[in-house]
């Protein structure tokens, strides 16, 4: 059974992958408007990983639309969920499409689709929507990460990630100046996975 | 790193200790009061699976208690509850333990314990307790039981499982007769393993 792994480079989807492996063929998929080398830095990153990858590109209206909301509601939350929802639909209309992952934990909060929009989403697409590492604490992935992954961290201003909020920062750069980007965002911990390692156990 | 994974000889508890098996070194635990021949069942199991098994016996009171809650309820849910939380926390406090995992799927709602307990038991007794199956729908989790498991399905009162449910049973039964047994627990299709499949992509 193959699987796509909604994929950013970060510690979260790349350890996802790692969990599916045994079980899955597992292909990485990276959203970008082409803002931004997201491309690249996913790239290299799923080919450290030892997975294959793709990017999917949504309309360049899905960033303007989340740009819209962010800039209305003051915070990211919603235009993250936007884009998160619109890139599984994307993905989840593809015919080759019948697993999708996403590596949200236990403790997030955003992005997060709620259980009604996952069950719309398997429902009309006829896909199962799984999530690895939904039944683990932060504390239980930290332990596993440090077990499979070599990271690097820094503030996520000096971090180039695949992540949607780097576009979002950018575009919101582009229009109204750094400061407004630290208004939205909060500074945080990124990290960033620089390589793998062997397993343990495996 | 070894893990704990409660073990009800039922599919979903034997499909997550299979996706546990590449990152952790896999122990099963299956709680019993002695009513029943559960220990019997249960490591007959977990040897067609290939992992070493242990029993855990909480007090007889547990399940006098949970016998308690059950007759005046009227339904099960509680009950199982009480004694689910009895066992995890049990199972915590040995000092060998420092991960526990849990068979619960997305769609699970018995036993189930909230967020606010799970984070309690981890902050109390130093473990992590995770549910690798809790990001997964019922019809992702029979795609991988497919691959995995060979299973025998039959009606509830047929089965002979290691679950909580077949003890409170029984001691409704001596108690009360047959009749009680079926006014409270809904009939319901028991899954039971019988064998594993080597998995198509390991």
């Amino acid at each position: 059974m193959q699987i796509s792994v909604l994929f950013s480079g970060g510690k979260d989807s790349s350890l996802s992958a790692i969990m599916l492996e045994p079980f899955f063929e597992v292909e990485l998929v990276t959203c970008s408007f082409s803002l931004l080398p997201i491309e690249e830095v996913a790239s290299e990153t799923a080919e450290v990983l030892g997975f294959p990858h793709r990017m999917i590109k949504p309309e360049i209206s899905v960033l303007e639309k989340a740009y819209e909301m962010i800039m209305q509601d003051g915070f990211p939350r919603n235009a993250i969920n936007f884009i998160h929802k619109n890139v599984i639909e994307k993905l989840a209309s593809d015919s080759d499409v019948t697993f999708i992952a996403d590596g949200i934990r236990r403790d997030d909060r955003v992005p997060m689709l709620d259980i009604p929009e996952v069950r719309s989403i398997e429902d009309r697409f006829s896909v199962h929507y799984v999530c690895p590492l939904r039944g683990f604490g932060r504390a239980a992935v930290n332990e596993l990460v440090k077990d499979h992954l070599i990271i690097e961290e820094g503030l996520s201003e000096n971090v180039l990630k695949a992540d949607y909020e780097t576009e979002l920062r950018e575009i919101i750069g582009q229009n109204h100046g750094q400061g407004k980007i630290e208004e939205i965002f909060p500074r945080h911990v990124q990290s960033h996975v620089i390589g793998r390692r062997k397993s343990r156990t495996a």
